[in-house]
This record gives structure tokens, C-alpha cells and sequence, in this order.
């Protein structure tokens, strides 16, 4: 069997590889110049081939199944279950000193009450403070120190890195986010959601008024606005903002493989000139490696099967508003290519290792 | 050569069928039961029949020259050009008595002002008195009388069905309108918005903060809202918050051929609970042939080549606000059916005749 | 609950209708101007009404079970059960003095020795000799004398519209078919076949070598071929060469919904050139309404959502050869529609009733 | 400016680099190991970054006019002109020593006579001695020695890949190539053939009965078969059979982007067992790193953005032939990415550099 590329590099796993988010993450890995991806695992699917079940991913390992207990000389784990049956296997990873990125919601919210809220009990709620959110952009020292990444939903990547330069100055008084995603977001379901002949020339809305990214981007805009000084010299005042802040986010499907838009329409909390928002967005971006600030509203065709993100924001001079674009690959920044930015911090690699 | 079904009936020309909405124009009503298609003209494609032109629309006529000065015996025309291209040649068919349904924006806004702003100076301002709006369901019955119709734009239309019930009821404080269309929307024409390896697996916003659709939904949300008691118990309550009413619109290509959803996101003057806007929704639609109000999200594909608008409406008890849905087929009852429904109603035909 | 069109014409009903192929035949009868759509069944989702399964299709009818024997006053059903299912339920509607168009392909053969070599053995091989092929356009004077008319597939459709002129004049000695199709070829199945993520940028080819289309192509060709003067004066010189002809027919799954191209590169037994080419095929569909003879290659778009079959034959100078395409959608002439266009005849109506 | 990531390997530039397979070239050079990628010229779009044009492209080089008796220092060209505008330009670049892979028609044909019989007067026939016919797996040794190598058409990869082992095994009696390929093949043309709305919901055959790229077919099968022994016992029998052999191919536009799939339907001169075939091919391909042996119908979204071809060939019991398909991504292994390919032989790198 052909071997992995890197032979000898920090020893890898991607547990629930069978959809369409572990795989990519496998797929990655496994063509990494430094990690050593060695088992992929899938209860549905043990003993076939990746490469059998995803054609065009060239990973020849056979899906096995999970026994964590048994693992032996693992040094992470990127771990691609639903929420809720993610943390019991998250905490017995980290039990044994395996390092995780972990691609559900568990671990996503610092409030378990949200958590609670929105998914219901919480299965393993003490690993909440080890957690570290994973949008690299925004909290990237911590990751590099992190033992347990929760590596964010791919509405939240694409909204958060639009929005995160207005939060952060306090401009944000309130957001709508209207997002549009390819098929591949419903992952390797297979109903009227995903059939060709029903998906295929439609726009359809989903989970109205009810989508579980919604307190995810709530909180960590409130994070971002509690940073920042809100023009009133103090720092409680931005976080009595934030507090208040409900973010209305609706999500839609559009007939594409791989691709996510956020449009986010603000209003803001006084106004804000064209000048003032680029050099907000010059300041905050210009050093990022993964994100390409814009001067037009970019496609999602340009960031496919990449781990950009392109950004875009405009002050409409008619109503007042700031527009701003967040596009990315769903699967990609959106999920596991942004795993893998996170694996590079964790063990001290070049964050763009392996994804360019 | 094969013969219009409706020989006897009014006779009508289609002006502007080179394009896609003249040429659906003429292929529905070359089928209409009751209007006689007796021309169809497009300088580009003078002498080939439009069935060459547009393989799947089986109209035999063949283009010719526009000489407006040389008709006879026609009683009614649908004007497909481009704005302001299109008010000379509609003036001097109605200097003719020949009845107009102008799919043009020529005619849509009332207010000369508001033209000038967004589309240049007007040729022909002195016809803009006789015009009326042409969504069929807000102003029924002076399209019934009218001698001149300005068929709404698609954006409107979805928008405007979506929201008109909240903006009687005075409910609109403000409104984002994020939508979404085919590429079909994009004309004709042929350059890189249209190609489907670029549009084909791409998501893109367009006109960022720009639209000229906006003074559009503006002017008649203001209508809409002037009629309303806004709960002041004065009309001129509601006519003072029409005014200061700004609509953030914002358009957005995806990759299907055709089809459009309108996703409005109303914050409201007080607050509504699911019942009202139910009750709202379902007196205002319930006897309309061509609103389907529906209690999920719609799809487009569910209004494809029809001149049905599918209507949803939520209450977002976390955020407070209201969002409701318009989706139709832009070229049909964002266009082109619209057109001829109006058609219908101009010459005291059954609404829906020629379109179920 | 609206009222089908057409109260007091033949009742029928649609076995089966939550297929893709029923629910398109429940839809056409449903505003067909002479038939009365009286019930649609299917055990998956009784008491759903058909356009709360299928959106895009209003008919209001709710599924029930089928019971046959319960069934009162009905004229007419149409069969839309897999292959091996259909005969029983067929047998049992026939017995109660019910025409019947199956769409499956238990009746399409005449000899039950192919059918059994490729479906396994038959569940009512005595109703064979009472059932008519159902390719309008081959057997319109029998289908109109017929109590049990078996709808052919779709490939052998567009196949066979394609090849008639050159079998009947006895010039096929060998053929290739190369089919394209549509994924609601695949049917109301959700699996990696029709999953956007999988299908959507995809061309597939299937069933290598083992379509089972390939018979009932065979057999009709071979009643065509033997139908001809094959140039030695004999019509059982036409027969010998038929029973040899084995037709090389492949499959494939491309991207769209709706639409078949078969494409049919023939070795002739004696050399063709276009003039004589041309003449045989006006000879043999000039009166057709739903052949439209094309002089270049016709696209699936120009044919969706009709019942027209688009035909384009050319003479290759360079190889000798002869090309013939034929186009269709694959659920309409391929199925429900031409499963119309047979009941109209069945029952005496014009053919293109409800149909244009 | 960004670097590119060579600097000091080969300096390398790509003529016509506006188009798709240039544009593509360039982003594969760009990001190349070991080839510096210096120039990209491209008359229409002068001045403005590759990037701008191609936003999926992140190649900062601006386009400049290409004059080549002003380069230096230039080790090797891609040209990526039209056919008949490329020789001249490849016949300067060689006259100052630089080595080409030409995109283009007009090195690929050995047979003058057959160039100018489908493609008109040859501007440099003096070059087509040294021209070398680039698809790598059938004339490796030769283009590592080459200075001007002719790249393949993408329909002859695909189709000659699927065919070779038959070919020189002398078993190609008769062959059918039906071939399909995404939008992309139609190259940055704007126009009906690649606007979504006509492109996306179709199915379209073209150039029938007259495809460029059947000569290059029938040219290197004839060199395939020519080399074989055909049971004769003798090399000329095979050369005689090779000239008679006329290929019947056909290509048809599908709705995707890249991706091309070659159908070969092929008439043996002796019956073939599956074992045989299976053979045949594994010995043909086991050692070709980019040549996927596969044991059932691979489909193109397997190959989408690589240099890999995936092959399967299946005898088919019921009428003798054998059916063999070629699945590549027609911008990529079909024109790009081999030519990078080639030009990694031509400068003595491993052939898969740059290409994993």
C-alpha cells in the first residue's frame, strides 16, 4: 500500500471519516507534508478503502472501526462525529493525551447554558473550559497552546471573519446574516435535500428562525465587541452591547457542490465612511495568510477547494448600512481545511503547511 | 406556416423579443387562448424566425424591424427594451391608441425624481401620469383600466408579495431584502456573468449597495405603508414613516437557469406573534389565484414556469423580527407571465387565462 | 379541495404515483381537459396529498393504498410500478375490465424467452399476447384498439424514433448507442447516484454492457427491419437480418434533471448519402406531430417538459457511417406523457390532447 | 509581488496565456517546484494581473504582448494560441532556442496532407519533423528528448489512453468514440454555446461527422496498430489494417465545468475474453503513474482537477465488443496539466512534479 507522505511526522487520525467533512480532513492529512495520517475510522464503512468510498480522494487505508482504548502512539485526532455523540469520544481522546480538533458543536459555546439551549444536554459539559474555538484568525495563540480545538461551524467561519473588524471597533448596533451554501453542507445525506432532480435548479431556505450556528456567532461577536472601546471609554460598555446583541441569521441552499456566502447586512452604532472601513479591514487582514481582502464582491468559485476566505465590505450611502461578504469552501475553511490550519499551530508548523 | 391559436382575438405584438423576457412574452401568448400574436420584432435577428433563436419556445414568426408609424389593426403591445430605450417607442405606440404592458423600468416609479436619480434624465416624463404599477395584486383594478402598465422588476415582485402584508399593517421599522436569482436574470448576454464555468459552481453578489431595484420597492412599500393606520390612528402617521422608509437590498446570482427568492428581514414596529402574521398573511392571499401561501420555506424549483409567487412568513421569537419569503420564477411571474396576466386584465379576460 | 379539470370525462387512476414517472402522469391527467383523475396511490405515503410529496406538481389528490378489487367505475389506470411488481397488479386491473398503460417493462417484449433472460421469470406471461407496445409513433393503430398498452423506456424511445426510418428501409447491419441522460432518470432514489455533491459535476456511465433497455430495442428494431425489403426482394431476408442485429447500447448519468440524447452511430448495409437520408426521414415523420425533424443537432432544453422528440440524422463522407440523434425528456415522451399521448387514442381522443 | 516559487529553475513563460488551458498552465507553473514561471502574455487583457481575470488563478504576473525577439534568458514556452496562429509563434520561439509545448493542432498530425485537408494551409510545415506528439504515456522517451512537443487534443488523450492497449494488440477492427466533455471545453467564449441558461439544463452533440481531432485519433491508432503483430505474424499486416481504419467520433457538450469523458465502442478482428482485456490493460498501465486502472464505470468528477486518467475496459458478451472508456478533466491531463508533464520530462524532473 502506497505510503503516507510523512512517514515519521506527528501520527494522525481522523475518527468518522466517512462523511464528507472527516474525509476531506483524511484526504488532507494524508498528502500533508508533515503529519502521518495513520487510520481512518467509520462504523458503516469498515474495511473498505477511503479511496473506494470517496473516489476522488486517493486515500487507500481501510475505515476501521474507533476502539479509542486501543490506540496506541496517536498524537491527535481530528474527530468528525454529529453533535452530541462527539464529546464522550472527544474526552476519551484527550484521556489519553491525544490532541483534538474536533469538528462538531460540542465544544464550540463557552456557555453551557447556550449549549443547552440549543442542542440539549451536554454530554461531557467539564471539557467546556479546556476547549479553545478554533476560527485561526481570531483566536490563534490560544489554538497553538490548545490540547482540545473546536473548530467552528462553517456559517460561523464565513459571518465571523466578515464581521470580526466591525465588532471589534464597536460598530456593530445590529446584523442580519443571510447565507447561501452548496449541497455538500447537507453532507452525505441522501434525501429530497440532496437529489439532483429536486436540489438542482431550486434556492430553498432551511431551519427558519432556527439555526443552531446562530449562538455560536453570537458569542463570539460578544467577544469581539466586549474587546473593543465603544466610543464610550470603557469596556463594560461593549460588553453590555454585545450582551444585547441578537444576531438573525438564515441559511439557504443553492444548487453548487462546495461553496458559502455570508452577506451581512449591520447596522452600525454611528456612522461609518467608505475610508473608515477599509482601513479596518486593511488593518485587521492585511498580515493574514488565509484571507483575501477584496475590493468587489467576490464569488465563491474563487476560494473552491482552498482554505481562503474573501472579504468584502461596503457602506451603503442610501440607507447607512455596511454590507460585508464572507465567501469561503464550506468543506473547506469552512470545515476541514481549517482543521488542518489548526493541527499545523497545535504542533508548531507553519500554519499554511500543507494548504497552498 | 402554423397559425396563433387565437385568430379573432385582440392582436398584439411583442417589441424587444430578441431577448429573454420578450421571447418568453411571445411564446406565451402565442399560445394564449385568446390573443392573436401577429408580430414579433428584434432588429439583431430581423428574418430568423424567434423558434430558431430560442429552439424550445415553437413560435414561427420571424423577427422584423419595429416601425411603429406602419402598424395596423393592433390593439395591444409588450415593450421588451432596455430602460430608457423603451419610453420613446412606448410613447409612440400610445399616440397610436395601442394599449402598453412596458416591461421596461421606464414607467415603474411615480416619482420623477427618484427616476432621474437612479437611471439618468427621462424621455418621455409626461406619460408617466398614465401609468400604472403593474403588480397585478396590489393594483388589480386600475390595470383593468389602464392604458399603460409598467410591469413591476422580478426583485420587486417577490419582494413586494413577501412583504405587502406587514407593510399595510404599518409593521415595517425596516427591512433588509437579501435575494437570490438564476442566471437567467442576467439576460442574453454573454460574458462572464453568464458562462457556466464561471456562474456554473459560483455564488455572487452583484450591484453592492447599488440597485436600481431599491427606489422601486421603496416607492411602493410607501404606498403601502401611507394606506396603513399605524396604529396612531392617523393615515398621515403612516405616510410620514413611508417616507423615511430605506430599503437595504442586495442581489445575488447562483448557478440555476431560472428562478428567484426574495428573504426579507423585517424589524418591526411592535412586536407580532406567529398567529397575527398568519392571519395577516391568509387575509390578504387567501383568494389570490397566483399567491400560494405556504407553511414552510418554498423552493423555487416549486414555481418554475409557472406565474405562481409562493409566500412564507415567520415570526423569530429570538430576534423579534419577521421574515418572510417570495419565490418565483423570474422570467415568468417576475416578468413576462406578469405581463401577460396584465394583459388579461386590460382587456377584460379571466386573469388566469392562458396561464394555469 | 379544487376539482380535477375534467369531472364526468374517462376516470382514471395512477398506481404508483409516488415515482417520479406516476407523479408526472398524475400531474398531466390531473389538468387534462378530457380525463378525470380520480385517485393516486402509493403505499409510502398514504394519505400525503401528491403536491405536498411533490411540490412543483398541484394536484391535490391525497395517496392511498390500492385495493383493487375495491375499485368502482374507473376507465383507465396507469401502472407506475417497478418491473416484476406491475404485472400482478396489472392482471388484476385487467380482469376488472380496467385499460391499462403499464410504464414498467413487464409487458414491453414480445418474447417471453428475452424477457426471462434479462428480468428473471414473468408473473403473468398470459396477458403478452393482449399487451401493445406503446412507441406511439410504431404502433398507433394497434395502441388505439388496445386494452393493455406497455409504455416503452425512455432509451428505446428516443432510440427508436431515432433509428425507424433507417430499420424500416432495412440499412442497419450494426449500431451503437450512446445514451445520455438526465439524473430523474435515476428516479425517486437517494443515494451517491443522485446526490448533487456526487452527481452534480459528474458524467457517469452505468450498467456497462447489461442494459436491459437493450432487448425491447432489439426486438422492435428487428420487427422494423423485418417489416423491409432489404433490397434482395424479400421480406424474409429482412427477417434473417434482423434476428442478427445486436445492438451495443450504453448509458450514462450527466448532470441536469430532465432530458435524453441517444445517440445512434449505424453501419449501413449499403452506402447512404444525405439526400436519400433525408427523404426518409421526412417521409416518415412529416405528419408525426411529435417528431420535430431538426437540420443540425438538437439540444435536451429544447425538448423539456414536452412530448416532442427532436430528430437529427447525418451521413458521415468520412467513415461511411450514419449518425442519428434523438432527443426527448426522459419522464415526459420517455414516460408520462407519451403514457398520455397513448390513453388519448385508447379512449379516442385527439393524440395531442393535453399535450401542448 | 508575491514570488514565484522556482526562482532559479527553469525560466519558463506562457504565450496566450487569456485563455482557459494558458490561464491554467500558468497557475500550474506558478505554483511549481522547480519551474520559475517568468511571463504570461495575452494581447486583450495587457496590463492587468493574471489573478484579475482569473480570480480563481492566484497569479500576480500582469499579461504583457508577447514580442519574441525581445526575450532572454527564457528556457522554455508554453503556447496556448489558436490553431494556424500558434506555428509561427512556435517557430520564432524555436528559432531563438526555447523549447515549446505547443497547445495547439498544428504539430500533432505527422501527415501534412491530413493537416491541410481539415485544417488548411500549414504556416510552418518544416517543424513538423521535430515535432514530438505529447501524450506522455505513448511517447515518453521521445519528448524527454524533444525541444518542440505537440500536445494533445483532449478528446484524442482520453480516447487514445482507452484504446491503446486494444490497439496494439492489433484488435481495433472497428471503433465508435462518443465523447462528452463540460462547458470548459467550449474555452472563454462567450456566447449561446456557454451561457447557463442554454448550457446548464442540456445536452448538446456538435461539429457531427466533422470533429478536428478525429484525424489525430486515427494518426496514432495507426501507429499503435502499425507497431503490433496482428496474428499474421507479420508488422504489415498491422500497418495495412491501421491505414484503413477510419475512426468515427463525436463529441457532445454537457452541463458541468470540467471533466471528459471518451466512450469507445470497439469491433474486435478476433473475439476477446474479459481475462484477456484485463490483462492487456494491466500490463499497459500498472507502472503509468498518472493512468487509474479501475474495475467498474469511473465517473470524471474522479479526475477533476488532476492529471490522472481513469480507464475501464469491459468485453460485452452479447454482441462481441469491447467497450473502453477514458475519464480526464479535459483542461487538466486533456491540455494543462500534461503539458506540464512534458515539459517535467523535457528538463529532466520526475515526471509527476508539481502535479500531486
Amino acid at each position: 500500500m502506497q505510503q503516507p507522505r510523512a512517514a515519521g511526522g506527528p501520527r494522525v487520525i481522523v475518527a468518522g471519516a466517512t462523511g464528507f467533512t472527516g474525509a476531506l480532513a483524511a484526504h488532507l492529512l494524508w498528502r500533508h507534508p508533515d503529519f502521518e495520517l495513520v487510520a481512518v475510522t467509520g462504523r458503516s464503512e469498515v474495511g473498505r478503502p477511503l479511496q473506494q468510498v470517496y473516489p476522488r480522494y486517493r486515500v487507500p487505508l481501510a475505515f476501521e472501526a474507533l476502539e479509542v482504548e486501543r490506540l496506541q502512539g496517536i498524537d491527535a485526532a481530528v474527530v468528525a462525529y454529529p453533535h452530541a455523540a462527539a464529546a464522550p469520544t472527544v474526552g476519551a481522546l484527550r484521556e489519553r493525551g491525544i490532541r483534538v480538533v474536533d469538528l462538531s458543536a460540542d465544544f464550540r459555546l463557552r456557555s453551557l447554558v447556550a449549549y443547552e439551549r440549543w442542542y440539549g444536554e451536554h454530554p461531557r459539559p467539564e471539557l467546556l473550559d479546556e476547549a479553545v474555538y478554533g476560527l485561526t484568525e481570531l483566536h490563534r495563540d490560544q489554538i497553538a497552546a490548545a490540547a482540545l480545538v473546536a473548530n467552528p461551524g462553517c456559517y460561523p467561519t464565513a459571518s465571523l471573519l466578515a464581521l470580526a473588524p466591525l465588532a471589534r471597533a464597536g460598530l456593530i448596533a445590529d446584523v442580519v446574516i443571510d447565507a447561501k451554501q452548496g449541497i455538500s453542507g447537507a453532507g452525505r445525506v441522501f434525501d429530497e435535500t440532496t437529489h439532483l432532480s429536486i436540489a438542482g435548479e431550486n434556492i430553498v431556505p432551511y431551519k427558519v428562525a432556527a439555526h443552531r450556528h446562530t449562538p455560536e456567532i453570537e458569542e463570539q461577536l460578544a467577544l469581539l465587541i466586549g474587546s473593543s472601546d465603544t466610543g464610550t471609554g470603557t469596556a463594560g460598555a461593549g460588553a453590555a452591547a454585545a450582551k444585547e446583541l441578537k444576531v438573525q441569521f438564515q441559511a439557504h441552499l443553492v444548487p453548487l457542490d462546495q461553496g458559502e456566502m455570508a452577506s451581512c447586512y449591520v447596522t452600525t452604532t454611528r456612522p461609518v465612511v467608505a475610508e473608515e472601513l477599509s482601513d479596518l479591514y486593511a488593518a485587521a487582514y492585511a498580515e493574514e495568510p488565509f484571507v483575501e481582502l477584496v475590493d468587489g464582491p467576490p464569488g465563491v468559485l474563487e476560494v473552491r477547494e482552498t482554505n481562503y476566505c474573501r472579504v468584502f465590505a461596503a457602506a451603503d450611502r442610501h440607507t447607512g448600512k455596511v454590507i460585508a461578504f464572507g465567501a469561503i469552501d464550506n468543506l473547506w475553511k469552512g470545515t476541514s481545511s481549517q482543521a488542518v490550519q489548526n493541527l499545523n499551530l497545535m504542533f508548531g508548523l507553519p500554519e499554511t503547511r500543507g494548504l497552498l
